[in-house]
């Protein structure tokens, strides 16, 4: 069966995005993301959903004409022309939420956006799921914990959206609202806004909610080692991981030898240079794993053996995201039988989606596991043209949440740790 | 599409062997294998080749009524089958070169040996190389070492079947034979035979007629470390690497801090569950891999994530092995970026195989990478009815190195280090 890359399209869009608090500032009124198409022949078509800020928009550019002619088996043979477009230079990643930019990072995130449509097409060509290609699910659905936020009503300047979240009853309340759309069953709390101890009494106030409701924390590195473990001693017995307390692999594993839970990242381990050293130094006990910037869903695959191996926790993280990248996180976490916590996602917080309604969907906090060929998922070509359109207009072209604050508060610094 | 596995064949096959001699005793007169066909219907077959010694071959058949329905898709589903079926007690392994028995162990290998079966009916039902199942062939041919032993003539009571090999003269004549031949690049010296200043001049015996091949030398763990320190001291700079010098992995670090060359392993890092404190200690630098004891391809494919990671070499180990078993070490070794050493095989010893032949040649000692569905070999059915024949009156049950050489040599002891 012969089947070779005969175009890419890489269409930019924006999504409208609410005022989401976070350790360096809040979210912008526009996301960012890269809708990527595949085409193998006028018939075949593969998706991916990528970073879609000006740098990794224009490395997707840089190595789009190297795909034609390419069998999308071959994700070697990606890798290399996605290597040798790109060059050694390290370069812009779309957040600093993972660590300092390296060549690795950006040829892993450049060279995942392509796998996965790759994968996408390989589904498609054989008439399998993605997750058969991964070595089969595992789960029929794949559980995905509820992710609260810090926020504010509603941008300056634009509608309120939602209720403001900024105390811990509000949080509980944002909890049971996302609770009752989607039934999670497990709540994660994006940290490192409020001082610590509101962020203690927020915790405290969602387990009284929710008694039987796993738990997370992650204040993104924005605490100290003192304030880590002042946190992590408080809410003993509480948190199912705290993640991302403080920076580095030093920092943690000192956070790590005195604090009773495990502590997971997707900060100071993201590349597969980290984990040497974290392994050694005991710096995490979970790794976020993320097939955006860990090189796809085969790579993926392998860190996860990695985990099994060194007997690390796995779960998976999420930036803002639309409904293909759902798909892809779904796909491989059904796949992976040591993924064992539930995953990450920003999909409540997206009113917006360039996907078909319907295939994905939330039953009881889990995503059914689409078992049609590829991904899953059809672009939704209306909706594509319509936030691509709303790309060209936002603004928006990079990710850039410190000095959105700053035009707010002028006096914003952005810099961690804060507390 | 849906595929389904209707049948499972489980035939074992007795093939000539040479009197090869190792660090335990001598190669029987036969060796044991064990071919494996899962049919999807009557048009449909997927092929694999396993250990064909007594326990491997129950184990084989405790899981093979397990396999009808299954989707050769779900190797996870495989793999819970097989685990079902064998339970958690460790057993007989067929070789002790691989360490002691374990349940992780025998599982493995019992799913390895379906794995490459399923994956087989994979490419063959979507007619695709399994290369292109495992990311893609990164080279057109692999490269194999040409696998040197010290042997007899022949077997006590049998005819002669080649020159005896025990003096460092008979080796490179063996060698220069094997490399006419073949046209093997890089050399490997089963050791562990002869007192190590006769294997360090054979070596250097080596070296002078072959200035150019890298060379290996594999004493199965027959040494003290004090020897092995003093035999890797001899050969510095002479050596590619040194594979197995002494037994546990406290001992290979004791060595690998005092000789210049790499050590490599196949016993003392044997499973997942070995690698962390491998790594730990820095006990070896070079993995040689084994998809029959390692689990299969795919996890091959993770162990060489691990190897690429930890910054470990990654080369290939091989047992006495037919055609199909060599289609699938070449189809991994295909389609892994980092396995940059020459792979061992035993192939120019076997006088006998169960596969069509032409497929699988040696050019300049590599093997071309069938480009065909699935492992790219066809069973020749008249073969396997032979070498089945030949199993069933040679009355070779399970490897028995040791309790043969004591037939012929009664004071033998094979107890390890023997030097």
């Amino acid at each position: 069966m012969t089947v070779q890359i005969t175009e890419v399209r890489i269409t930019p869009v924006a999504v409208k995005d609410p005022p989401l608090l976070n350790s360096v500032g809040v979210h912008e009124p526009y996301a960012l993301r890269a809708v990527i198409e595949l085409y193998a022949g006028p018939d075949l078509l593969g998706l991916s959903e990528a970073y879609g800020d000006d740098p990794s928009l224009e490395r997707l550019r840089r190595v789009a004409p190297a795909l034609i002619g390419l069998d999308p088996f071959d994700v070697h043979e990606l890798h290399r022309r996605t290597a040798t477009a790109l060059g050694e230079a390290p370069e812009d990643m779309p957040t600093d939420m993972i660590g300092p930019p390296s060549a690795s990072k950006t040829l892993a995130a450049t060279f995942a956006a392509f796998e996965v449509a790759c994968l996408d097409l390989q589904g498609r060509a054989i008439g399998r799921p993605v997750s058969d290609l991964l070595g089969g699910a595992v789960r029929a659905a794949v559980p995905f914990s509820g992710y609260l936020f810090y926020r504010w009503a509603g941008h300056p300047g634009h509608p309120d959206d939602g209720p403001e979240a900024l105390t811990p009853d509000s949080i509980v309340d944002q909890a049971k609202d996302l609770v009752a759309r989607y039934g999670f069953g497990s709540l994660k709390l994006k940290g490192g806004v409020r001082p610590p101890d509101e962020e203690i009494a927020a915790i405290r106030a969602l387990r009284a909610a929710f008694p039987d409701h796993p738990l997370r924390l992650d204040p993104n590195t924005n605490w100290t080692v003192p304030t880590s473990i002042h946190v992590g001693t408080e809410l003993a017995g509480v948190l199912e991981y705290l993640e991302d307390p403080t920076a580095g692999l030093e920092g943690m594993a000192e956070v790590a030898r005195a604090v009773p839970m495990p502590l997971a990242t997707n900060m100071c381990v993201t590349t597969f240079e980290d984990l040497p050293a974290a392994i050694e130094q005991r710096s995490v006990q979970v790794v976020l794993s993320d097939h955006h910037f860990w090189g796809g869903l085969r790579e993926s695959v392998i860190l996860a053996g990695i985990c099994r191996t060194f007997d690390l926790g796995l779960s998976m993280h999420s930036n803002t995201h639309l409904g293909i990248s759902l798909a892809a996180m779904t796909q491989l976490a059904a796949a992976i039988p040591n993924l064992t916590y539930a995953c990450d996602t920003h999909i409540p917080w997206q009113v917006e989606d360039v996907i078909e309604p319907g295939v994905l969907r939330f039953v009881d906090g889990s995503v059914p596991v689409p078992t049609t060929p590829g991904l899953g998922v059809t672009l939704d070509r209306d909706a594509l043209a319509r936030l691509h359109e709303q790309y060209l207009t936002c603004g928006v072209r990079r990710r850039d949440d410190i000095g959105y604050m700053r035009s707010i508060v002028p006096s914003w610094s952005g810099i961690r740790p804060m507390f």
